[in-house]
């Protein structure tokens, strides 16, 4: 979790930022600029140039962001349950402070209010003012930005309803572990409409096995449907990554409206109606790790 | 394109192995033992031992394979085309040295001969040396291995007939280069019986664009069908890799026969009947980088 800039090697003076995977696998980007890097009280936060992939932000040496592939992540967080559901008007968004979920969301004209409940500003201003690809949003009139500790939060606003949760999460280590609780997902329960869906990052398929197993338990526990969906990322480990999928009985493909996407006016760089579809095709590798959690 | 042992790097004494992407980005693995590096006539071959993901075979510095997911690459190679062909008996394989891609041809029972034509026998060498999982094929009786060019062997052998063809390349540089060519397709598609299905390592969709508009370009002048289909892979850069799929006539989801699957007896690690249809959802950045180029 330590901070991994590298220094000049080999004859060059290139620099290196590095991402370590538990200490046996490496992703190394070099560096064109280091725009920003301040450690918060929760974390701490860099912007750095890369030479391929345009700006990315790292949280505690962790990549959450290329400016390169941020519209696939965005794409699924956002359009698959907005298109699930049949008329999504109030959306929370739980962390997710560069931006880029909450962008997608108000792209939809229906929805009528955003709330983005982040809990540090360090990783909102720095894309503020490194990150407009994302950031953005900011500006936008629908958005309402709260910066707060989301479990406080959101158990000190159980009588507000939401049609659509996004749980855009870090890993469950550091400043976003106890948003992968029980607890923390009954409570979000409360804030659900009756078609409500909450989906959240959900790890790496390869990687991290016993946290998918812990976070689909916790929603089998809260919610009638609870699954996994999966999208590509070129900068997280492996490059298979997952969203969880829950609702209050919404099915993420038999209550899945075509007609919504060909009749709505936006365009996507990832997400169709083929990749919605095929984003709930599970390896069988990942159904076999999930063994006893899966809704049939 | 340069063999990269890292120096050993830190306070400790770690060793890595690390492979570039044009020189903004790196791939490390931590080395727990180099089996095996040789400079045969056309490339420099590795196996190390990592620490996260087995045994892995690299090209002139390109991971190749890893004992942890190459199941996913031959998965999908082999049975998309072996499903949809309604009964495959000869199946000739270019390239593919390591023997996963023959492998997974060979568990089909109705297949009943596997030519296998490879260039490097320095990487059979080497894979039957380190890499069982995959070269454990190599004792197969149905398997005909033979070590040569593989243009010149396929422009040598135009009376021969094969079901389907697997072109299990490395990149368009170094010895796979002339495999990337309308000529050799040309020929290719003489070997071809009336419902033949050719298969290829179809390179990134992030980072090779261009190389997959060509691929695709020469594919459609030879077939009267081509497309791309994707999987996923840890260890080539970006995780989101594709193979050509191109035929004389048989669509991949269209003339699929999912009984087929169900009823065989086999069982996958990666492969099913929805992910082979997931497989063939194209992301709309990929249409757009494909446009004029696609079947509709």
């Amino acid at each position: 979790m330590s901070k991994n800039y590298e220094l000049p090697l080999d004859k060059s003076n290139e620099t290196w930022f590095e991402e370590k995977l538990r200490g046996f696998y490496g992703m190394r980007y070099r560096i064109k600029e280091s725009l920003f890097s301040k450690k918060s009280d929760f974390q701490t936060v860099d912007v750095i140039e890369t030479y391929g992939h345009g700006k990315m932000l790292f949280n505690d040496g962790l990549a959450m962001v290329s400016e390169r592939d941020e519209f696939i992540y965005h794409d699924m967080i956002a359009h698959v349950p907005l298109f699930v559901h049949p008329n999504p008007k109030r959306v929370l968004v739980i962390g997710g402070g560069d931006g880029g979920t909450a962008r997608e969301v108000l792209r939809h004209q229906n929805v009528e209010e955003c709330v983005m409940v982040e809990i540090d500003n360090v990783v909102v201003d720095a894309c503020k003012k490194h990150i407009q690809k994302t950031a953005c949003v900011f500006n936008h009139p629908k958005l309402t930005l709260i910066i707060a500790d989301a479990v406080k939060w959101v158990s000190d606003n159980q009588e507000q309803k939401f049609d659509v949760i996004l749980v855009d999460s870090t890993d469950p280590i550091g400043p976003a572990q106890p948003l992968f609780s029980k607890e923390f997902y009954g409570e979000l329960s409360q804030l659900l409409t009756e078609n409500g869906i909450v989906v959240s990052q959900g790890e790496s398929p390869f990687y991290e096995v016993a946290a998918q197993r812990s976070l689909l338990n916790i929603l089998k526990s809260q919610f009638s449907f609870a699954t996994f969906y999966n999208f590509h990322n070129l900068t997280y480990p492996g490059g298979l990554w997952s969203f969880s999928f829950a609702s209050k009985g919404l099915h993420p493909i038999n209550d899945f409206n075509e007609a919504r996407v060909s009749e709505s006016e936006l365009s996507f760089g990832y997400y169709n109606i083929e990749t919605h579809r095929a984003a709930f095709a599970m390896p069988e590798f990942m159904k076999k790790n999930l063994e006893g959690l899966l809704t049939k």
